[in-house]
């Protein structure tokens, strides 16, 4: 794209958050996310978040996924719009970056991935907490991500976005663990899960080499994600 | 400004709520913002949330506090992002908007006013349930914010954004109500208030022609807004 005259044009970038087991003995799981090698200056062959330059024919929303498509295969079904970065030096050239992001299984990750027309080249998944140098402010953008995620997001949001339908306290708490770098009392964690009404216990039970866990479900009516304007305002009356 | 090679430019606008009792017997407190008339097209003469365009050598933050200044008056200690509009058809031409909110004190807002060297032309002050159709989507990105309003602001930040440092529990009710836009429960809200943690009890209590209430402040360990990332997430090592 030829710079413009004003100087200042618009990027999508896209975080995607999901969770794999360490492929050691102790088996742990680690918030990764999809990075795209650069092919061009500026910072060619650093690492940066999917994502490209906003169509002039396109909105915010079908921009991310559109590049998120383009670039790695992957086409979750809800991009929430996590910030906007604007900050004057955070390229060589003046961008104003809107960043989205999403939650997925591991299991979609693979069934999307292996649905892919071409195969991402150039795509390599990172553990967010062992990260390179990236391109631009790429650091403090998915710093941000990371820090939304252990503050703002619930265990029902983590249960539905990162856990099968149905999934033990002691699974919601794994993966709580994961994300905030740290253990919980599996005491107090039950407590306050129970307390919080976000996610429901099921009649089912799962069995195996310990006792029968009970297990759960995410409690639908307790709102997951900033839906956005759009989707769940009230609509205003056409002008 | 010229319209750019990419089609493309980026605005910055703001919504800053407060309330103003109602010149009415009953008084009641309505929700209120400031309002700019066009003086151009598109849209001429149809009021819009005070903005303006990205400046080249500026950041989001700083333009949305510029812009607001230069068309109210009025200089928030802190501005928060609260969206980035960029729907194709939001205006006849491709305009993105990174759109900032604040809640201010009824008495912070006189008080800057006051202090403005040039009193602001083309401004006045709407109830935000009693809008007139706006410019471009004007009137969508209100509700939207209202929408954020009630839903993710708890009582806390109701209560440090629209409150002065000490307020009775009925007070925080009544700026619930004005902005729930119904009548809530008082038992009720107290109970939950107290539960919350958001609010502590002081040792003050306001006397009148009621029995004594106590007076309370919010707690300022509860987080109140999203800070952003550069103002809150772990700094990351310049690269």
């Amino acid at each position: 794209m030829t710079r413009t005259e004003s100087g200042i044009r618009v990027a999508v970038s896209t975080v995607i958050l999901t969770l794999r087991r360490h492929p050691t003995p102790d088996g742990r799981l680690t918030v990764v996310l999809p990075l795209v090698r650069r092919t061009r200056e500026p910072h060619e062959f650093l690492w940066a978040l999917p994502g490209g330059w906003l169509g002039e024919d396109e909105g915010l929303d079908a921009a991310a996924s559109r590049t998120l498509a383009e670039t790695t295969g992957l086409s979750p079904s809800y991009l929430e719009q996590l910030y906007a970065f604007g900050d004057v030096d955070r390229s060589p050239t003046r961008v104003v970056s809107i960043v989205y992001w999403a939650l997925l299984r591991s299991d979609e990750v693979d069934a999307q991935l292996a649905a892919a027309v071409d195969p991402p080249e150039n795509v390599l998944w990172f553990d967010a907490s062992a990260l390179p140098t990236l391109a631009f402010d790429h650091n403090q953008i998915i710093t941000y991500a990371l820090w939304r995620l252990r503050n703002k997001v619930g265990y029902s949001r983590v249960a539905h976005g990162l856990l099968p339908e149905l999934f033990t306290l002691a699974d919601l708490r794994e993966v709580n663990e994961a994300i905030l770098g740290r253990r919980l009392d599996p005491a107090n964690f039950r407590r306050q899960v129970e307390a919080s009404g976000t996610v429901i216990p099921t009649d089912g039970h799962r069995t195996g080499s310990h006792r029968p866990a009970r297990l759960y479900r995410y409690n639908g009516d307790v709102e997951l994600a900033d839906p956005g304007p759009l989707r769940a305002a009230p609509t205003i009356p056409a002008n």
